[in-house]
């Protein structure tokens, strides 16, 4: 699936600052970026970093006082992998890759640790796989009420579980804490998102679980319980622990941001099968 | 109903010390005192009060340094009103007389406030009435765990609400809670209560709630969500907006328990109806 | 000391709706009501009620769909009693009258059993009087920054002692819960203040102070970590545990406020002594 | 300097379960294993593993119901980097290596977005360097008390800011937010330390600073706000963004900890400088 994708962020400057973008989309062997362009005005100097074992990129600019604008454009394909849900289990604390392991602990905004008996009590005696990862959001999306401007940055899925009220990094806040909860290992995902209205960077989730044939084998499987999006219209960012991890801008200064503007368009092509279309899927869906 | 009972407590006062003692039983026209005895040893002086517009009586005790002993016996006559709950309303706010509105206000273990998003979500679409409250007493017997030991002093109904457990006063805030984010007036109760096991001071909560005959005419209901006692084996100290109201020592100065007994004997007399034997009931229970 | 003030609110009734409305000043026998009038437009039935043992007046009204504006304009002469503060001092447990024993008790926005370690090791070590609440104004008013918008109702002391910023509300909490940590009682005050820019309601703080010369004779003192206003320049409205208990407004139903303001005039007459102007001043001022 | 340490710990096993354990010494070229042993009893499989980029190590082993006992014993060289802490300087966000960046967003115990005015009014105005990060340490220090079973797995620099008690992982915490706070990359540091009494694992933690003389040359300086063990005395297990990332024992089942014991011998040779004996100094100590 090919999408084209941008953004126009504009600050004002008010003291010399560092600023720490992560808005490039990842590049990874499912997600190849065809065709990519940044640009500063007024031109700055920038450097390029990856994360080890991280694939997100991060790009700091020194900025002088006066306006920044920053205009990002990309063409990427990206490949899915779909899954029959009814084949896809939770792996035992036993089998789950060492790298996995950060991913159960509690984080900034995701406290697991607090959540526990919640999360029992409502999803403990459920089925184990990918059925009871989707029951959460199903949770989610019943009981909690997205809306835009009820949460801060301080909001954590402590506070959301019991205000109801929230925006997409709070859903999967949530969804990751539950997760984390009864074991599952869970990462934030930040990204552009297709169909999004109005368009913005959009966070969801993923949960590492395995295959019935072979236990061994597991994938990041995606989770969005705000429903807004088709689940393969994302097009990865970054991953993280939660929000702290991915925000896309680290400002350290004084700047203001003044205009924000995306736009996410699905590049349909002579190869594109049907399944291949941004729309709702049952299936399950993860990283190759 | 006639009960027996009373407590036996012992203090090591490290130094000289203010105490107030909450652990008579309430005077009221529903709630005969018969026969009451208070001992202090060593003898002591102390004063006894009523704050105004309660009907909490406030034993304060300048102790000594070294040991102090407690011993309080009563016996006591009380009466409960018996209503169908389904003729028990929920009165309008235009409606409420006004002593009552301050129930209404979150306090400092049932910030009503902070949880009306979660009531509403959970209870908002019930049927107002007796009914509405005994289903909020359901959802916390159902889904918060008892347990000794479980909360701390600090434990407030917002964390009971999302770690699901908890003591007596816990299920107590959180019902009062609940309410109040309802616009039901609700407030805690502390007192002896037949039947539990092991004895100790228990705290349950009052709804106030209406008739269906006269909606004018409000009386405070009973509500208990550990089930633990039944609803007319209670025999009240104190009421207050939460457990910060009805403490039954509120210690000044240096000063360790050293040991709490209490007992409560059920006196059955000539008199006694089968409605007045203390055993569970379905009956809707409160203040004549 | 004469004031001429009052307040004009404006709301959008979306739904009927209950209101109850504590902003006529409260008549004491150091605060007289001289003139008073309050207007409901459209003309609309209200009740005025006393809550028991306390000096809040508070309006009823059952709005219909529509517009509702209040018009309330009052004339009052009030008196304050005026001491050196060197000779105010705390009083010791066993010798406060028992009715100012709750406002020891933590409560929603003053949870001063949570803030026990901070207020000993800030303030524990003062010399206990008059002098001791003062350092307890000074710490707030160099410590945490006035700033209108920065907290929210539901921000209480706890998090105004770590995120330093507030509004009036916020000061009078700390200001309460740290008092009442170190067993002096303390209640918040809302009502009209001359010099206030730009006009709006104001809370300030009391704490239940003694008298060298007669430790038996208690007083509520005034303190005002904002320093906005000359402390003889409050005229009260409600007394409470905290914010809680003296919202100028409390709704029931679907209600939108589009406008307040307010006005407080000093009325200088014939009789007027220097020490009745309202400036600020070096002495202790409380009920007399 | 050489140190000999070790552990023995005991668990019941009462379901099978799998354990992470993150109790032996990092392997780095300034902590060298001259010598090391891990006995299971009873004699059982297990993996070790080293997260990417990170030098902890995981013992990962699945328990049989039953008893279980480790026995840890390691000899180590360790060297520290020593420098005077006048030349030592914070770094600004441009010249910090992106792989420490991480390490200045706010974690699940370390809440340095919630911290950040606390820490400017406290912190801010002090010249930047090692100096300033040493403040912070007399601060915690001074101000919370160290006291055994004060806190909780759930409490967090938040609280500890506060409540001003606490063990060492909570002062830590606290150490690690105020630097975030201030943009110094701050992370925990988890090991065997010499000389505390009695035997525990210790949690201090690590400042990112630079060198006057070389900007760009970073450094994670050790810092210990309880002071309860000489700087060079630390033989590190494990450093993440809090506490969370270190748990010496990760429990995935139903298991209960009957006994802990660890031991720290410093090995005096001839080589051993004075320098290099674990004693309290006021040199500024690093990683090489």
């Amino acid at each position: 699936m090919k999408y084209e994708l941008g953004c126009h962020l504009k600050y004002k400057i008010i003291q010399p600052s560092t600023i720490l973008f992560n808005i490039n989309v990842a590049k990874t062997p499912y997600q190849q970026v065809l065709h990519e362009d940044l640009q500063l005005t007024p031109s700055s100097d920038f450097e390029e970093y990856q994360l080890p074992s991280q694939e997100n990129r991060l790009i700091r600019v020194n900025a002088e006082v006066g306006e920044l604008e920053v205009h990002y454009r990309a063409t990427t394909k990206v490949s899915y992998y779909y899954a029959d849900p009814a084949t896809v289990v939770e792996l035992p604390p036993a089998a789950l890759p060492i790298e996995v392991i950060p991913y159960l602990y509690p984080s900034r905004y995701c406290q697991s640790d607090r959540l526990m008996r919640l999360a029992t009590s409502e999803f403990g005696h459920l089925q184990p796989g990918y059925s009871r990862v989707s029951a959460i959001c199903n949770w989610i999306y019943e009981k909690v009420t997205y809306l835009s401007g009820s949460s801060t940055s301080e909001t954590s899925a402590y506070d959301t579980a019991i205000q109801r009220q929230g925006v997409c990094r709070d859903f999967a806040h949530l969804g990751i804490a539950f997760c984390r909860a009864l074991n599952i290992p869970a990462r934030i995902v930040a990204g552009y998102a297709y169909g999004l209205k109005p368009a913005d960077f959009h966070a969801c989730f993923e949960a590492y679980l395995g295959s019935e044939e072979s236990s061994q084998t597991g994938r990041w499987y995606l989770f969005d319980p705000t429903r807004l999006v088709p689940q393969n219209g994302y097009i990865r960012i970054a991953t993280g622990r939660d929000a702290a991890d991915v925000a896309f801008a680290t400002i350290f200064g004084n700047v203001e941001m003044q205009q924000m503007r995306l736009f996410v368009d699905f590049l349909l092509d002579s190869e594109t099968t049907s399944k291949e279309l941004p729309v709702p899927t049952t299936d399950a869906i993860a990283l190759p």
